[in-house]
């Protein structure tokens, strides 16, 4: 049973079959049929079409070329098992996914001894790819392609901040929030995947999350640290089970971030 | 002194104008030259280069055209004066536009006696082009030129609700304004000029917004109109003045979040 890690080709090839599977479901009616996961006492939790069958073309593709992969994704669990583990969340944003909005994304994780090394996020509409090939990050886009790398070192007052969603914060966390977003520059909710990015390309400066699933993180933990940048859970903890995360350009400011949302 | 209506064409010409001044600077070092506005005891309210230069630039443009035409912008007021009045937001979502994320907009509107007849929002980065031209609403974009179109006659509890940011919302509208998150399908935050037009596309049924400038407002009066939505503020009254302004893909929708928000 060989085990080799997979080329970068590779995840451009899958993320290729992945976008345009869920890009023709993008704005057209199959995307309103949606059902509630209605998981964790959380708010309402959309899975459409297009998360599904981009998941099972994703997971088709990945076992034609490594049958004995593990995958684990969003819609249709874990299979197999070994040192390496491929994380797949195949529309991650589905609100915005939902709303027309073209800042989701299909995410491509992979660990290895329960190391994420390796990632992707592909955004079809936009036509940008965000990308960690184990050594460095990388972006391609319209006007864009290169390296990317987080801003570092500016004072936490000059630093944006960015979160998804109030809804997902409990009361006594986003007392604490509040507390970090006076002390920061600005502060913007929304832009789900693309805030992760948009920290590894520099543009954001810290960002927190409240319930990730490992899905949803898995792809940006190799991006993030190999544009520079720092990721853990809000215990300061490695983050690839996912929960509360907390994201930032670099060690300074990921420092001071934790110490105020630990109160 | 000749008052003449703008054509449509004028609109895209003074679009593709200001979208390359404003997407050059889109994620270039430039857009980090921030000052803060400051105003009306609100938070942070950036204003970068690429907003000054691109109002500078479409008004050059427009009074080369329409000299004797009044133009109101984000950035340098109001000049002139007479029944045919410009409202210029250079770029809306000036946080999303500081954080990399491709929802911000240029938004053009036209009054005629005060009241909003003519409007186009244009995002160069993703180069979709949302407008109205006085009679219908359209939108031209990679995969979908045609008709906008409102979606109608959904039940309450199957609605897409968005606003912008919870910062922007005092404490007991903030109560109001989850009660109809409750009842709504689900509730999307972020998105700034983006969501308005999705809501004249039919992806989102209610947008709420809670401190909205003339010109924030004045493109997307007569798009949502012309798509067959109602847009009024708060208090039921025409928009044209901003404020706590709610959109909504047809008359029963709003009626019923407008007795919701005001409690």
């Amino acid at each position: 049973m060989i085990q080799e890690l997979p080329t970068i080709t590779f995840f451009h090839t899958l993320a290729d079959i992945a976008g345009k599977e869920a890009l023709r479901r993008f704005r057209s009616n199959q995307a309103l049929e949606v059902s509630s996961k209605s998981k964790r006492g959380m708010p309402f939790d959309p899975v459409t079409e297009a998360d599904q069958e981009t998941e099972r073309v994703m997971r088709e593709h990945i076992l034609s070329r490594y049958p004995y992969h593990a995958i684990s994704g969003e819609e249709l669990g874990l299979t197999g098992g070994g040192p390496i583990q491929w994380q797949l969340d195949p529309i991650n944003g589905t609100r915005a996914f939902l709303c027309g909005l073209p800042v989701w994304g299909t995410l491509i994780g992979l660990l290895h001894n329960g190391r994420a090394k390796m990632g992707m996020m592909t955004q079809p509409f936009t036509r940008e790819r965000f990308w960690a090939d184990g050594k460095m990050a990388w972006r391609r886009g319209l006007n864009s392609n290169g390296m990317l790398m987080t801003r570092k070192n500016i004072p936490l007052n000059q630093a944006i901040l960015h979160t998804n969603s109030p809804e997902l914060i409990d009361h006594d966390a986003y007392l604490r929030f509040k507390e970090l977003s006076k002390l920061s520059l600005m502060t913007r909710y929304g832009g789900e995947c693309y805030a992760m990015a948009m920290l590894a390309a520099g543009h954001i400066d810290i960002c927190v999350e409240y319930a990730l699933k490992p899905y949803d993180i898995a792809a940006f933990i190799p991006i993030i640290e190999q544009a520079g940048g720092v990721v853990t859970t809000l215990k300061g903890e490695r983050p690839e089970a996912g929960g509360q995360i907390l994201a930032a350009g670099c060690a300074r400011i990921h420092e001071q971030a934790l110490k105020i949302l630990n109160g």
